[in-house]
């Protein structure tokens, strides 16, 4: 007989479940268009296990990406130690995550996707605003923070292109502090200077 | 009986027999594995007539492309004016070109093939270095020239998906002119500050 482990049988398939309709959501409705609610019926479970299971509907969109950091511990981590270097702590956080994620991921399936799916497409712009570069902006620079957000995910977007599938050199191979110096006074620029 | 139009019949044919052993040759080995004479050979003509047709290889790769305009007649006009502005040039050029195409052609088309194809990938890599921004930074800035067109490809493909692809407002909406503003210095930094 197994011993106890303190998990229901079935827990598993329940975080599963809920995963597979998130995931159908986010890539039929958009992140705009799906709401935990949604998600939960299509699961077929209540609205507060997936809460319980995932929290936030931008944490369970994380969960979707396999991200290995949760985006609402991310943020106030980018913000602290004031906001005069947050440009290279983005790109130092980014580059580190990105590089912890062999093949990096269902984040580079989504860019994949995005590129010859328009409703793949409409995710990844809303994970790239929603999830971690759009509330940086609206934090760290309420002025203007749309187009703050739009020209950080410009370069950061451009560089995961560059790094991980066009695999140019040397920005392919350089560290993830040779990036931060080099790219993290453009992310500050776009973040908090004037544009 | 037709006009004498001071073309041989079957020019055009010819023209498109290069080109399309052009778009084999690039697909297949590359920029860098792709000669005017093996493309000569595979369309059945001879070198000469590739040079009188395209001129250069990266003429010949750009004519592949469809770009509305001359790389080679671009890199002095982006110089042109001194090293300072050059950044702001850069993005209003490269916007102006890509907006100038309905759907961006087979610019974006290589993008796209890119991010699924490994040869797209090499193809647009060489073509990110070979054909414009690396010819810049070796031309304004020889220290660090691979890192410093590499860095601006970064942020131009970026930019290019963001826009295009992605549809991020308010940089799928901005202006040439205003996206200059805004990613200019980004350019200008990349190719001619401290990294």
């Amino acid at each position: 007989m197994a011993p106890r482990t303190g998990r229901r049988p079935g827990d598993s398939g329940t975080r599963e479940a809920i995963l597979a309709a998130a995931r159908e959501s986010f890539g039929t409705a958009g992140f705009a268009g799906t709401t935990i609610r949604g998600v939960a019926g299509a699961a077929g479970v209540d609205p507060a296990l997936v809460h319980h299971y995932f929290g936030s509907k931008q944490q369970l969109f994380a969960a979707c990406l396999e991200l290995p950091v949760d985006p609402e511990v991310l943020l106030p981590q980018l913000l602290a130690g004031g906001p005069d270097d947050v440009g290279q702590r983005v790109v130092r956080t980014f580059v580190g995550v990105w590089d912890a994620v062999p093949g990096q991921g269902p984040m580079l399936a989504l860019l994949r996707s995005a590129v010859s799916d328009p409703r793949a497409a409409d995710s990844l712009r809303d994970f790239l605003t929603g999830v971690v570069l759009g509330p940086l902006a609206a934090a760290a620079a309420p002025d203007r923070a749309d187009l703050r957000a739009a020209l950080m995910a410009s370069q950061m977007v451009g560089l995961a292109v560059t790094r991980y599938v066009v695999h140019l050199e040397p920005v392919a191979s350089a560290s993830a502090g040779e990036l931060a110096s080099a790219i993290g006074p453009t992310l500050q620029r776009y973040l908090t200077g004037e544009l």
